[in-house]
């Protein structure tokens, strides 16, 4: 459904082509210096039209703050925050009313709901995440104020990819180009290749990886809710994304236990790490207190610029061709995205964890 | 927590060397035939000491039926069953007792508990996913009346891979080999590697994939309960899954959209298809009627038989070496764990779409 | 929190002198019809300002459609409502600033929160019920359609009851009368009393009752999501709500089984009923077909117009008097937010035993 | 469903005639001394067989403890308990194999699950009401370790009732006579009553009151999971439940606000404190440090021991007629399923609280 956390959680609303869309964010402590230019800032960096290699469309994507803050600071109580729709142009999405676009959610909404708001994809449209973005940008000023941070960024676009060590990356570099890499070559190179795609009329996929310090030991709730299970289902719940992997991922299982483990020892702190992080800062569903770093995979956007063969919703055979404005890839806009729904997952953790010790409720 | 699922929901209970483990199945619709038989093969799969590359530990992990089934058919009220421990060894463990072992759940237990039984890894060891078999094996007895059946598979044990179009594989074959690949050949290759590595004293990881077929189109909740969402999050609260990827997954990042996209057709029987299947059977979250395809990856297993470094609870310097029986490779005994936890997610999304009453399910 | 129900959901935001309130409608089925002015009809029986018995502010409360709904029905998306808040008189609230209202939730709020929005209370003020009623409305245009209706009174003011019977009254008369009872004569002397108690600058509670009819056999979750703990649930977080009783409710306990049990009997066209219904149409915790009825207690209002002792936030004696306009009594406005908690609940019941689909609901 | 709470969370199974029933403890923080001495005491204070004015039905009700606990203490990992049925006498039910015993939950599962074990009312039974005494008794253990207590009683029988000033009444009372009423002279009534209603082969109902003392201020989770709102879904999930009210209830609506408020005042420690407790330790849906005060509605039970007409599943006139051993008055034994509800919503309140303020959880 439409709410996503347990403890923090965020309720969202809105199609592509609707009024408005909205999010209301429940269970944020009381006492949160709220920064309404931070969270616009957040969206932003998600919003159409921030570059040659964006779509073109326009959006203001400008936050009203309705409910939940008082005197600059959260009340404990409900944040209703909302973004007006302006750029609707519902005429371009006519003739795609009956039609079945290829890859889109257009058949599967209507196999479930029976009806559907075609504009523009109207709640399956990638417009949503404009909500998630408001939501995590609350979640994130939260978690700042415990010392967590969230460094999202692009790591391969098509071929072109990053080194696989983020410890060597300058995380400084993501915002300083359009296509949000820590690497200012290889982000050349993709920005290049992107708009070649876009040249093409066509579209390209990638990744996106994060990167989260400063999470204190013992976030996750196994055996189910597991801290890595949750990040999962957050990413798979953005659109377009089709796979994630923490830690060693996929690469991991070729490798042998004795090579795998991350050995434990005491920092001259005294505080426990390990020596290396393929467990990507989770053990056994449970931060480790080191990086949590995973990746998210993203498909090329299913709108491309030339005629694709179809059905509409009788059987018969039809034409689709992308009109209006879209993007070649989806990756840049969707690294505040990762962020986003990384901030909300840790925030739900962090409410129904220092909730659970019996030694913590005792001290209060 | 130790509950996964909103309408068809298991909750699970008990420790690696506790008295038993146990599962509450509730949400399952009354008037499905009980099959005890079929849920002690599925726990038969998955248990202990099944072959020469799995741990020889032995465990019976015969099931006990508590409630909720009456005259052999489901009554819609909770199904309690039940699986007595009988290997224990405790003695085996008292040398991890303050000791973290590396890359297992021991630190991190100890960070978010304070306490923990630390006997054969206590709740985080996968003696766990007993219970999510036997729950699983309920579901999928609910599906298989709907006509949905689930066919996971060893498809990569380190470098050794099975073909990626999973339609050229014979899934008869699967359990005519005790490493559960489809291909013989590659099987033969998978058991030999298995085999050395245990003569190392180490261990390996391996992919599962699966593939679901007979859904229907419709299951889903977007926008964050998505279908691959809820399998996603299924996946990776399973021990020492690392990644998970549907459809073309990691590899369709790299495609063109002119590519990557699958178009529909109508067959001769007027339903709508795909005439290929990238999406991995899911579109815009909701199932579309194609096979569901996804890939999980499992970590070599930490315990191994050689000496490692490691600090105990106070931070000093220890010496941890795997002692008694452990599994060289895990991915065999998954395979029937991937399908039990699909089973569970899927049952849920029925459920959730189409209400609690057999009959009428089976009217739709 | 501020999300109530599982499959059928609304989640509000909103304080009383904040810039909006509003309403996320989540599980709605597709294909209802909408009608706006029947969710403005509902707004406008709980508005304040409505006659001379309920408080004088004003307030247009009039609801805007953010989403959810295309072409005049729902399309299974969230449906997103709005409320604008005008009349705010912030200035009348600041003498409250410090000081804890006696039977307010200032103290509470403070207690739980550390800061509040003390401006009309607030999130603690009635008005968030605005968002219920115009959720509730959804629902109810929902059940409607599964022949299901909704006729709650006011039974009791202060000492003034109309008959426990309520198969002898007249609901036809509910609306004609601004106390909203469906005895008229009753009517007339609750109105007085009322008003009299208003010109004592005091307040008065009373009971709203409610009677459900067309609700299908078969509704509720047992064991502990009985639909009768539920309504109650429903009803006790409205707020001033004191007490919830069922069918014999209270007074059934000084009755014997002999005279309380309902006999079952098979109508003329077979349908299984009870000759009486002491069970108040729920048997189990499951809907039986029959009448459901229940009984709701609402306190006075706290807020009178004479001065009152308190203390401020560091403990100083104080003094307190109502300012503004307040209601005297407020089970007239109460009524239709009941009506909405009980539309909320059915719904929520129905969507949980029945699925997500209007069509295949409709077909059972 | 057949999970109550969200934090701290009970999921129960069993049938009356099952092999066994059992609960599964949820997220009961890590560190609690675990004392089964005290379990099995309270479930002996609800077992049947205990008087002469309860059924005579014996079961032995020990309690088997199967995760969870280890060295004593617990682990917050989920906690097993077991209960094994004994004296089922099946052949005693067979005679309601096909018929609706009137104002039981046969009809009604009849009509919700299509199927259900007969025997003894499956579990519909009271029996299951174990399993809810076995888990209260955990959240009591938690709640104790922060000075939380739980004082029920039986307020009313019949048109026999005490005090409604509970301060005037004696807790230490309530163990010392079978009826569990605070009033010793009362106490005789009500057992003589019982007894009479017994000989006539009768039922009869009566009212558990609670007080819960120790409560701190600011557990409740507004605006829908109000404190007073999941305290009333608690005891109306209680079989044979029909009403709950707190503080004044429905007396209190006969009331005038300039009598009803609770005024403030700070006490010699500063604490601040009501001068009365018409709000029952409960405002704006949180408490406020005083008393918890509640009352519980129970009908008669429906098993009465003369003939009665009925019908059964097709229709056909039927006399049904108790057999076997039955409480005449079901609330000596509700005293502790009341209490154990009572502590599984506040323990539930107090994990979703503890972690919902920012100040707190940066203390730690």
């Amino acid at each position: 459904m439409n709410t996503f956390g347990k403890a923090f959680r965020i309720t969202t609303f809105g199609e592509s082509h609707g009024k408005a869309i909205g999010v209301t964010i429940d269970g944020c402590p009381a006492g949160v210096q709220f920064d309404l230019e931070e969270i616009q800032n957040e969206l932003d960096r998600r919003k159409p039209g921030q570059s040659k290699i964006t779509t073109q469309r326009k959006e203001a994507d400008s936050v009203d703050v309705l409910s939940g803050v008082f005197e600059g600071v959260t009340t404990g109580t409900p944040i209703g925050l909302l973004i007006w729709n302006q750029d609707q142009r519902s005429k371009d999405y006519s003739h795609i009313k009956d039609v079945f676009r290829p890859s889109h959610a257009d058949y599967t909404y209507h196999a479930k709901y029976g009806n559907r708001d075609y504009r523009g994809g109207g709640r399956s449209s990638a417009r949503e995440t404009a909500a998630r973005v408001a939501g995590g940008a609350v979640a994130k000023q939260f978690l700042n104020s415990l010392g967590i941070k969230f460094n999202a960024y692009v790591s391969e676009v098509g071929d072109i990819k990053v080194s696989d060590d983020y410890t060597t990356l300058d995380f400084a570099e993501v915002e300083k180009n359009i296509v949000r890499c820590p690497d200012a070559e290889k982000a050349e190179a993709m920005i290049e290749l992107i708009d070649q795609v876009r040249k093409d009329r066509d579209t390209i996929g990638g990744i996106v990886s994060c990167v989260i310090s400063g999470v204190p030991a013992g976030l996750g709730e196994p055996v189910f809710d597991r801290l890595n299970a949750e990040l999962g289902k957050a990413m798979l719940s953005i659109n377009a994304c089709k796979g994630f992997e923490y830690g060693s991922g996929f690469a991991g299982t070729k490798l042998r236990g004795s090579t795998h483990n991350d050995a434990f020892y005491a920092d001259d702190a005294g505080k426990i790490r390990t020596k290396t992080n393929l467990s990507g800062g989770i053990q056994g569903g449970i931060s480790n207190g080191e990086d949590i770093y995973f990746r998210t995979a993203f498909k090329p956007v299913a709108t491309i610029m030339v005629d694709q063969d179809s059905i509409d919703k009788d059987g018969n055979e039809a034409t689709v061709s992308g009109k209006g404005r879209h993007d070649p890839c989806v990756v840049p806009r969707a690294v505040p995205i990762v962020e986003a729904m990384s901030a909300l997952t840790i925030a739900d953790m962090v409410i129904r964890a220092k909730g659970n010790r019996l030694d913590q409720i005792l001290d209060k």
